[in-house]
């Protein structure tokens, strides 16, 4: 699944450490799929996913809009010339500070799910539009989606019409069905919850005019997802049973489902050991690890597919664990990942599906190993 | 426990995000602890627990030794001011390359697990000081202790015959009972195993001269932990029982015992909700979390004392979460923490006990949050 315009820019460029190296090419295809998928649908890359300067430049081109995280992805969006229309403040969690410099900068979509967020809004984002977060139980999800976002539809009706009487645009609803979402069908049940609210709403005289339905959508790692003609034919069966043909304008954050297929990782092993002589499986270290951009296999949550052009004979199930001196810095022991019996120390391997959150997840040099170095090809 | 140089200095000190403050005159106490609970004991502090310069420049006028994890780290302890003589490459996982350049640079004590390793270090650092790290079981820490490091003993009997053969000098066995150790006698229990080995390994002419007792020792965070001198007096005990008065050279290897309780973090109440009015908990949401400092607060396993100089209510449970937009950046939620009730958002809190695997744990920008800030007083 690595492309070969990434063997490519591999073969020409030795780096010392790991490094992650991004094919622009992908992540066009993966827009034009969901663009495809959802054609009424607004598409708001989801900037935390990989804030890489040409992806954010190649998304503006195509004609995305953004949904960021704090000040400075607003800083990188415009830098990479969106438009201030087109970024949405989709965190629920923003100092008022912030909010004031990114209304001065033109933005004016804020999400909130509490009337506490509202006021800050209301204070430092003046007419502002408002986004109110619902809170989803995130079942298929795969990366863990906990109670931190959101709110119940009773908070929810008290925020918009706390937002109306502040002077703000009580506009969208939004909800996330949880990161590397496996299941088309969740969307399915998130409305359900989310269309009581609207009508409740409806009743008050606010009128919801955008459903953000949020990230989620899965990129492809071990094993097969559902495609995203199967994503968006669930979430246009969902909203049309529930509004026939008239349903509100909607929008969609995949962060992961754009770049996560985009990017492979080179990394090295460097040490291939057993633990005693009768250890069944043998430890193999790599030169990247849970603290320099592979933090995703928390839990061995996320499970990147790990191949080796090295290394041609069987292969055997093998612990996987990064360079630095922490415990916790292991990959993969529960279920071991599977590599060639052949491989040695100094083989290169290529972890695939490494283009979302890797990166920007990588700490700033724990242990003195540095961050991951990027390359957009 | 946060100190009055601290606390003077944050008052001077205005800082837009969270930032860290570390006092050198608690990491100078609790150096003079540890050298007077085990006077006769060599101190290795592990830098990856705080490489700020100036904490590594006091340790070097105090007299001590440096374990590090990587090649990086060797270049920290020497730009400090360390003698090459005094740093040992702790981490068993090493590239062939950065063994080569550390022993350029005039290290000459390596560690190993494997016999893999010991024939990068007879290649690339001929005639160096190998220690092999043993296998032990870190129950009683409260930072989790994997499989990832150590062998078994007799595995390490191979590892020493092997550094041998090639002409090293086998000089030491090694060994790490966890981090954030609570338990005095944890060092007992993993010295029986090395003991067994030290006979083996003497029995075929092998002479152990250094047992390195890693580190492990814990910091004060919110609940009490043995004194350095319970874990000294301990540790003397299980040595004596084992050699009597003739036992080898030791070396410990504190790193949060060091500086863990030398810093605090100043931060910022961003938001304050509840997700349903029959909420019984409040969430508070911090402007830090655990990809811009608090890692370590993973599974809950580091508990943070937290205080404010504002809110002067009674105390209530509260779950603690960070700024961004993932949903694991949650700190506290089984065992919320008790915040007074009157805090408000735009409040300051006292994060105390952060001196050790904040700041080099932080990510490079995950959502567009900045590192964390470092101040050293």
């Amino acid at each position: 699944m690595t492309t070969k315009k990434i063997l490519d820019f591999l073969d020409r460029h030795r780096t010392e450490g790991p490094c992650l190296v991004v094919d622009l090419e992908v992540v066009r295809k993966n827009y034009r799929t969901y663009k495809r998928a959802l054609p009424r649908t607004r598409i708001h890359y989801a900037v935390k996913a990989n804030p890489a300067p040409e992806v954010l430049a190649l998304l503006v081109r195509l004609g995305a809009s953004f949904d960021v995280a704090s000040i400075r992805e607003v800083e990188m969006a415009l830098r990479a010339g969106a438009s201030a229309g087109s970024i949405s403040y989709g965190n629920t969690i923003k100092k008022e500070g912030d909010i004031s410099r990114a209304h001065q900068l033109g933005i004016r979509q804020f999400a909130a799910d509490c009337p506490e967020e509202v006021e800050k809004i209301a204070r430092a984002a003046p007419g502002a539009q408002v986004f109110c977060r619902l809170l989803t139980d995130g079942a298929g999800a795969e990366w863990p989606l906990s109670r931190k976002f959101g709110c119940d539809p009773a908070v929810a009706c008290d925020v918009m019409r706390h937002a109306r009487r502040l002077g703000l645009d009580p506009c969208g609803l939004s909800f996330h069905v949880g990161s590397q979402q496996t299941d088309p069908f969740a969307w399915q049940r998130a409305l359900e919850e989310v269309v009581r609210v609207f009508h409740v709403l409806a009743g008050d005289g606010i009128v919801i005019k955008c459903l953000n339905l949020g990230g989620g959508f899965p990129s492809r790692y071990l094993r097969d997802v559902p495609l995203a003609a199967d994503y968006g034919r669930e979430i246009l069966r969902a909203l049309r049973s529930r509004f026939g043909n008239a349903f509100p304008d909607t929008v969609i954050e995949p962060g992961r489902g754009l770049v996560g297929d985009a990017g492979a990782i080179r990394s090295e092993v460097v040490l291939i050991s057993r633990k005693s002589g009768s250890d069944p499986l043998q430890w193999v270290y790599l030169d990247i690890g849970k603290f320099n951009g592979l933090a995703e296999t928390m839990d061995e949550a996320i499970r990147y597919p790990i191949t080796s052009r090295y290394g041609r004979g069987k292969a055997v199930p093998c612990i996987l664990a990064g360079p630095t001196c922490d415990s916790v810095d292991v990959l993969y022991e529960n279920t071991p990942c599977r590599l060639p019996h052949d491989l040695k120390i100094g083989d290169e391997v290529l972890i695939g599906g490494t283009g979302a959150y890797t990166a920007t997840y990588a700490s700033v040099g724990f242990n003195g190993f540095p961050p991951l170095e990027v390359h957009v090809v």
